[in-house]
């Protein structure tokens, strides 16, 4: 009961501070997230002092390598956290905008006005950065906001929310608008999960089982930023030395993130001459390749697939491969198999690739680009929070004006209704 | 089981027509809508007969008289229906526009698509006019329909559903793509809304106690057409005349919708004025006065007020009044008692107007003009949907653009990350 009083009243807290965060001029809001730029800088030293206590418990714990690797706080990355709060203060802000001012036929002005969604929870795991990025992207867009980190991560989380929350005090503005919960009480997700009065939307930023714990709990619209079974369609009328540079730039330049190529499939017309091509190029870059039986006929360098590698994320370097009779069968293994992230089709033949985009719904459809672009800066949005996958306010890539939504404007001069 | 098996079906079925539906063109949408209307108008005494089923049974179950009046299909009622899918097909279709088209600096092209959402679920009850309407707004925006009335209803949803699958039929299109759920067991609903593999929205309609226990059950993200309690603020620089036309219409136009006001605001230095004139004439109109405490001593015709009184959604010939000492106190009244739907000040001071729009983030606000214009055809959306409380996806009144969603476009001409 302890811990669902503390949870109410970090939640009440953030919903008071949103209101005032709510009415910034933009003016101020990238002050604060310059002078947070600043601050974080300053504490070098100290940031590094308490991420030594997060580390040392780590390695106590035998956690793997690459995952101590995630929690490290050097200078370097100190100075990025501050870099990005310096971009996100560059970008435009969203909050104001009105658009599609109409007259109505009785005399009343009508239009939207962009708002602050009010209160954002943020669940996340490992990285410390996150907590520096998010609360930016958040307090930019006139939100406050709620910042829950891995227990791994406790000591950096709260000390880089410390020195944030001192900016926001030494500005006269709520420190409640920035909260770092680090207790270390289990159920404080899932009592902040229930707040749905005061938080507007959650986060979740991590594994898969983190992700389905906070939308199987929450009472709150929860923007889910799931897998990536990202496919390539290599059409017959494709230039196979752009599809072959696409694929291996789509797979292997960052194979851990989730816009990265997992599945490729080719066209029958091609696939003799394209897939030992592709064969050579990826196994140059040690990419194990796992076939359909067709392609395991064309190439004896492929493992055989199993139904499974279909619809895996690999996240490393490993391909599935299956060769299709066209582009309605590709199209159909997409839908069966796909998570919505993005999906590519290189070809040149102009009627299908207008049939790609219009007739696959993924939140990314791309035409002779390596799926590598799916990402916020890449597509223009500036920094992202994420990718939903989830189609529901935000589909794709998420900047500062997914974390708004819009009223209506209603400007008259005494009308009422007949 | 046997019920799980059922919606498990009903949910696959729809989500593979949702495929064909979204791809369809403008024109056989609108071909679509106009021949449904034709088929109901002709089917009005097969209707009757149906509605007369549900009409005994309620009469037999002492259902209240109001809420038969609201289930009876007479021609004019059904003519209502037609009407309203001719006017939807008469509305620009929102599938396929592409916004905000960019080059990038290494020459992809960026834009975004507006697509359907896919699979929307609408759970309602009473009014059967909501199955024809619901699915003419969902067809007519490339999605596919799951329609699950209240059983009070069922045998007229039924004949509906049935009528407007024929036209699908008729036009060689799925007739999943509309499907009513008309099994009496309680437990449909339970099991739709896990579906989220299939389903992506549910939108409730109806009572509180229906939107709360899909809000709670659903896995499926849930846009909430919750309670009204309108706010209308008279400030000191009102025009005392315009503040008593736009008070009136907006409590006794209609009092039994969600955009009629609850509650009337006044400002202390115009109280002793304009209380008495705004008594009079709601007293001339039958609407009952609660007042806080200073109202009651300025104009002796008022009740006390009770707290719960703040909060009310009377839906009936009740007002609450209260003076405040200022436009803060009647924001911060809004805060603390409002529903985020729509609110209204009245006043000639332009610095204040601006400051309620801004300051005030319901999902309507307005200057000088009756709140009963928060509605989907008199904001100029066409048909609506409903009425959204909660902010995520879409925030007041819901048009046809609201059951869509958008996904990046890329062009590409071989472009690979660097």
């Amino acid at each position: 009961m302890a811990i669902r009083k503390e949870m109410i009243e970090v939640a009440v807290a953030s919903r008071k501070a949103s209101r005032q965060m709510a009415n910034l001029s933009s003016g101020i809001k990238n002050k604060l997230l310059l002078q947070m730029a600043t601050a974080l800088e300053a504490a070098q030293k100290q940031l590094k002092v308490e991420n030594e206590k997060d580390l040392s418990r780590a390695r106590e714990n035998k956690m793997a390598p690459a995952m101590v690797d995630r929690l490290v706080l050097t200078d370097e990355r100190i100075g990025a956290m501050a870099a990005g709060l310096r971009e996100v203060a560059a970008l435009p802000d969203p909050v104001g905008e009105i658009t599609g001012m109409r007259l109505r036929p009785n005399g009343i002005q009508v239009g939207r006005q962009r708002i602050p969604l009010g209160v954002i929870g943020i669940i996340y795991e490992s990285r410390p950065n996150v907590t520096a990025d998010a609360a930016g992207l958040c307090l930019k867009s006139g939100n406050a906001v709620i910042l829950r980190g891995g227990s791994e991560a406790l000591h950096s989380n709260r000390a880089i929310g410390t020195i944030l929350q001192q900016v926001l005090q030494d500005m006269d503005l709520p420190q409640a608008a920035l909260q770092v919960v680090t207790t270390s009480d289990r159920d404080a997700v899932k009592e902040l999960l229930q707040r749905d009065q005061e938080i507007d939307l959650i986060i979740p930023r991590g594994g898969e089982g983190l992700i389905r714990f906070v939308a199987e709990t929450s009472r709150i619209p929860v923007i889910k930023h799931d897998q990536g079974v990202c496919h390539t369609y290599v059409d017959a009328a494709a230039d196979l030395q752009m599809a072959e540079q696409i694929c291996i730039n789509a797979k292997v330049q960052r194979p851990g993130v989730c816009n990265a190529m997992e599945t490729l499939l080719i066209h029958r017309d091609i696939a003799a001459e394209f897939l030992p091509l592709v064969t050579k190029s990826m196994g140059a870059q040690g990419v194990e390749l796992r076939g359909c039986r067709e392609a395991c006929k064309i190439s004896s360098e492929l493992l055989p697939a199993a139904e499974d590698d279909w619809s895996a994320e690999y996240l490393e370097l490993i391909l599935a491969v299956r060769i299709v009779d066209s582009y309605e069968q590709a199209r159909e293994h997409i839908e069966t198999y796909g998570s919505l992230h993005t999906e590519v089709i290189v070809t040149n033949d102009y009627r299908l690739s207008q049939q790609f985009l219009r007739e696959i719904n993924s939140s990314v459809v791309m035409v002779n680009a390596s799926s590598r672009f799916s990402d916020g800066n890449q597509l223009g949005l500036g920094a992202e929070i994420g990718i939903s996958t989830s189609k529901l306010h935000s589909f794709g890539p998420m900047g500062l004006e997914d974390l708004t939504t819009r009223k209506f404007v209603v400007l008259g001069d005494g009308q009422i209704r007949e």
